[in-house]
């Protein structure tokens, strides 16, 4: 539909210096992808870039730049157009800035901001990182009981310009006590002289500043709701949260959990941004841990010595069982994992979650141990050999689903994330486990 | 601040089968909630209670319940009931239900259903599963470019009330091209003469009704936009997409990544919800392919029965090489696959990952491999052994975020999905590799 301008062509632009087709190329553009662009120049280039826009697109810009280029451009620009900035953008965005740059910029940009704005500021950096209070936005819609629609509809022309939503109407009392929502569809649809009191609906669903903030976005999606009100100690109306800050706060939650389940630890940053000794930081703690377990894994293989010189083709089937009970035991605690993210598996479902894992077990791992033991037979393998690599192989993965189900289970009982029980984890136990089934089966059935 | 009701307290008024309190409770209730209740209980007593429901509130409920419990309350109700219930479900809603529904009875719904709903019915059901029609909404408010902003206001009051979302207007010609945006916000605060045509934002992004779902969620997301307009092949508007249809889009994308990426057939029901049946035919397939390619491993380590016959304890380091390898590999991909759903990685970043994982590998494996060295010496082992297992840690290592990088970007340029190339195999490859590679030091080093 629209002709959206390349990046190749503004990068030509913005060689020829060509400022005038340039500032016409952005005028047509949304701040998305103008910060997409500056994100990819040079720093150099990206400065200029960015005193092309327009007053009231350069905040919007700005708080769509990565955290490095918000810092330098943040430390380049005159105090006067700091001021201008910080006004200009929306609190909760302002705040992750802050949150992000060093504590002499900080000061700067706090000291530069109107009063009004500061006096924000300094409220909301208060909040601990992932609450509602650190993600909720102080500019919303409120309405009092005794205003009629068309006083209501009224008031929204009048000071609803800035309004990060208007969409939501939150009515208060005097003491801004929250009493009600009303919808702008609820407001223009209805009688111009019925009361708001009348026709808003009471009992409205609210989180609160301290409330962790992926308890608010799970609210927000399961109810479909726009956005949701945020009330502090004394219930009062203090702002509001909304569904396009809670579907980021689900895909950074989605994230994390998915690199703690990797064994990890979770990365503020996206993978590229991220330098390579953080990356290493986050990786080696867990990498160690497993190392370290495998110690055991040693002493239980060292145990059997005896037996591996009398038979040593029993050592060329360890990878494969080492990997089966990894690869099953991950299978299982993903899904309950994400499940339980997903508030779809919850305490009450762990018996059936164990009950439910030992069959498929046995569904899965009966045909394979039958296919493998007729496979190694076939191939001239001794049937005792085989015999004892299928059942090892019957046990992995029923141990394999048992923990899966498990160590979540567990994790979430102790109140821990229970994307912490890595996956790795539950290999390494298996493992271990499954080493000693092995070797003692071998044992019994080849008397080795 | 609202006092919600429990569970327990519903479940004991069905119990005592005490309708009139159960009445009265019930329409202090969010659908959603009272849909999460119905779908706990027996089929029986559901069904009690979903007549207990007023008209209005019953099409909501009923959208948000469990496909098994809406089939066996559409098999159970009337059809003058089933007339009345499709008609009050938004058209996505209803699609997605028929889609799930056996054939007899999406044949006796469509049949009662009015004319009307029949013919959007009929057209929704054409599109193929995870398209932009199959999740977009007829019900959006459109406006013509010669209409003042007085005009439209009083168009929304009239014709508003049962559109999915009135906050964006979207402005279509006689021929319903699409012209342009505008919000409620900005005809509020338009002055009451101007014209739509001037207010509005023309080239407006829009989506095609054959385009990927999550393409159009991300679109939104990225934006932060409420909604998207659909257009058909002559580009004529047909529909949008909300954004909380694009979070569920997004957490179904982010599910099925997970389970891909686990060696799983991503399934379409929730864990709880699907059979063990279905759940052994998802496992299995992958599971087979990792048992197969164990061969591989097998014949590897098989080569090496003299050696593993001299020195027996060097096949105690097997497991932790093993664990090692599948661990680095997961930890990599997972950040490249989950990077490239979240468009952060793209081709022409390539080259940097290959960099940034090999200086990553150094910096995390040789750390633990000189502890690994320093640990097996000092509890008595021989040196030559352990500089063998250290050196087979770190190039195991290597490998492993190597091909954590490989595999995906192979993947992608291939167009198949990243997440396919699950973590699993790259763990089993690395294993063929690792094994090689530390036999052959042993062969060297050891000379046995």
């Amino acid at each position: 539909m629209t002709n959206r301008i390349t990046e190749a062509h503004l990068g030509l632009l913005v060689g020829q210096r060509n400022y005038r087709a340039l500032r016409a190329a952005l005028a047509t553009m949304n701040a998305v992808d103008i910060a997409a662009f500056i994100n990819a120049l040079p720093a150099e280039e990206g400065l200029i870039l960015f005193r092309l826009l327009q007053k009231t697109v350069a905040a919007d810009v700005f708080s769509e730049l990565d955290y490095e280029i918000q810092r330098r451009l943040a430390e380049a620009i005159h105090d006067r157009e700091i001021t201008a900035l910080f006004d200009a953008l929306a609190i909760d965005d302002a705040v992750d800035m802050l949150e992000e740059m060093p504590a002499p910029l900080v000061k700067r940009i706090l000291q530069n901001a109107s009063s009004d704005t500061r006096a924000l500021l300094n409220q909301y950096l208060r909040f601990p990182e992932d609450s509602v209070g650190s993600v909720m936005t102080a500019e919303f819609t409120d309405l009092r009981p005794d205003m009629t629609a068309a006083e209501a509809v009224t008031h929204i022309r009048s000071f609803g310009q800035d309004k990060e939503t208007i969409y939501n109407c939150y009515v208060v009392d005097a003491q801004r006590l929250l009493l009600g929502v009303i919808t702008v569809r609820a407001l223009l649809t209805a009688r111009a002289d019925a009361r708001v009191e009348g026709l808003m609906e009471p009992g409205v669903m609210s989180v609160h500043t301290t409330d962790d903030s992926e308890k608010a976005a799970r609210m927000l999606s399961r109810y479909s709701f726009i956005s949701l009100p945020v009330v502090d100690d004394e219930q009062r109306l203090v702002g509001i949260i909304t569904i396009d800050d809670a579907a980021n706060v689900l895909q950074e939650e989605a994230t994390e959990d998915l690199e703690r389940m990797a064994a990890m630890a979770p990365s503020d940053k996206p993978y590229l941004k991220t330098g390579i000794m953080t990356l290493a930081k986050n990786r080696v703690l867990w990498l160690l841990v497993l190392m370290l377990s495998g110690i055991v894994s040693e002493l239980v293989v060292g145990r059997f010595e005896v037996a591996i010189s009398a038979v040593p083709l029993l050592v060329a089937f360890i990878p494969m069982l080492s990997d089966m009970g990894g690869d099953a035991g991950s299978q299982v605690s993903t899904l309950v994992i994400r499940g339980m993210a997903l508030d779809e598996v919850d305490s009450r479902s762990t018996p059936r979650l164990f009950g439910k894992e030992v069959l498929v077990s046995l569904l899965v791992g009966l045909p394979l141990a039958l296919l493998n033991f007729g496979r190694i037979v076939v191939t001239g393998g001794e049937p005792l050999v085989a015999l004892t690599i299928s059942v090892a192989l019957v046990c992995t993965i029923l141990m394999a689903n048992t923990l899966g189900v498990l160590f979540p289970v567990l994790a979430r009982r102790l109140k821990v994330d229970p994307a912490l029980m890595a996956t790795p984890m539950i290999a390494t136990i298996v493992d271990i486990l499954s080493m000693l089934i092995y070797f003692s089966l071998a044992r019994a059935l080849l008397g080795v």
